[in-house]
């Protein structure tokens, strides 16, 4: 049996989760507790953590997430783009807290290809874990994506981070099943159904329109009767994912052939593999815990080794 | 003091707004009650006039919006555009309850330029109603707006609803605001704010982007320091209002010099002034309670006088 070397924490807005780990990232024990944004980081790590601390000791701690912003623990800056994943471990927050040795891991920031800037807190961890399992991805561009409630699509060249592009899809998505009448009943979305690829199908068919005067169509189809209620979710997850996808095409500037290394569940991976499908863009899966905890190692190694 | 003639109803899925008029129209009580959406049509309805029925006996019943739908009191057939307004009486549903006449409005459906199908229950009774103040509106070719909740894009050529188009450009601008952390602490949307014309700019410059695609950096520019807190909201509603607009003046073809026709109160009126006059197009504001009201005085004219 390894023995436990550093709690990993991934602390972002709305949940905490912890990891202890042995040297080379084995996890041998998990916990959770409330995101970054509750009140009192500092008092709830050290209640999560204290069965670990009775049996083994203080082992110092690396945090990632939303924990290192404004409404988090301790502010830590972002690192401009371009960036060497590398250099997350350099630009960490170190500080003592009674008695243990944490670092919270910085987050990235960058002007995107809209002109607006862009901010991420976590993906970098996936991503520098990703160059670590993946060797060959360090060297070239690669585009990343990693789908959920930001999907953040990121490009690497030669090992750094040199841009990315935030996409709320996964929030809107659920922000509309959940609160509008656009898809009320419309059952569970399938990834496999016609109503997802019509979805799909039709954000690309209409170049001229934005995603906001397709979304009625949802129910439209439905009160006519040209679809079935139950049909709503996959349609409206087709159009979301659509837009999503379909932007970041345009953006990133991918063409038939390319490839995007989808870091997710692989429930994501299955819609937004169709989605990429449609462009002629081939996708690889990465498992996204197996890239964060790969990525805290490193850095772990970096800082407390 | 004129007398009471019909009681008419603006029922929608989340609110009934009743007026007891004579026969001008000429609105000589108000009362409110629950949405069409909730059970038992029948009886709210009943309770809600009951102190009318006391005083005037029972007056007929003039309804229009949701309370036709599917999920309302009584189901009437959407008319197919083109659909000239005056037909909407011809093809109201007329029935008695309680030994009261009543008529149920339909609502139209169209297919529109994005190729789906598209429906609306109400805002035709707007048109009716600002064809009738507006007589010349009803020769040549007119677009109105009815922003709100879904928003509608209505073309009327020689005094037939053509085709229209709806984006739910106000549910999504709430569902963000209130539930997403985009704008959190946004403060309030002020149509001359130099938040507002930032969005509004930041969507048309980005004609390669979907909206999804841009909402992020509401967030982002916050974060970042670009923007303070507090310009959230109007920042946020810029960019919606953008892609509603931006979106409209493209499928509709919408020419600088053309005028559209927006029927709304006058803070969103403000809004959408702001987002037109971006493309060098024009408006009018109409006040929508005088239109609807015009709309019903015009149905119950052919039905019950």
């Amino acid at each position: 049996m390894s023995e436990p070397a550093f709690i990993a924490g991934d602390w972002g807005t709305s949940r905490l989760r912890l990891y202890l780990c042995d040297v080379s990232g084995h996890v041998l024990a998990r916990a959770e507790g409330e995101g970054a944004a509750v009140p009192d980081c500092a008092g709830r790590f050290k209640a999560a953590v204290a069965p670990w601390d009775k049996s083994h000791g203080k082992l110092p701690a690396l945090l990632g997430g939303m924990v290192g912003s404004t409404v988090g623990w301790k502010e830590v800056p972002y690192l401009s783009c371009p960036a060497r994943p590398e250099a997350l471990a350099a630009a960490a927050l170190r500080f003592e807290q009674d008695g243990r040795a944490i670092a919270i891991i910085p987050g990235l920031k960058c002007v995107n290809r809209t002109g607006a800037p862009d901010v991420m807190r976590g993906e970098e961890v996936q991503i520098l874990g990703a160059l670590n399992l993946y060797p060959a991805l360090a060297n070239g561009r690669h585009i990343f994506c990693m789908p959920g409630t930001h999907a953040k699509w990121v490009a690497v060249e030669d090992g750094a981070v040199t841009e990315f592009q935030t996409a709320p899809s996964g929030e809107l998505f659920e922000l509309l099943r959940k609160h509008s009448v656009l898809a009320r009943d419309g059952g569970e979305v399938r990834a496999d159904s016609h109503a997802f690829a019509q979805g799909l199908d039709f954000f690309r068919r209409n170049a001229q329109a934005d995603l906001l005067h397709l979304l009625f169509s949802t129910r439209a189809r439905v009160v006519t009767g040209e679809m079935p209620k139950a049909d709503g979710a996959s349609y409206l997850s087709g159009l979301v994912l659509g837009a999503d996808v379909g932007t970041a095409v345009s953006l990133l500037g991918l063409i038939p052939e390319d490839t995007v290394h989808l870091i997710c569940t692989p429930a994501l991976a299955a819609l937004y593999g169709k989605a990429l499908a449609q462009y002629g863009v081939k996708t690889r899966v990465l498992d996204g815990d197996a890239c964060a905890l790969a990525g805290l190692v490193r850095i772990h190694a970096e800082i407390f080794s």
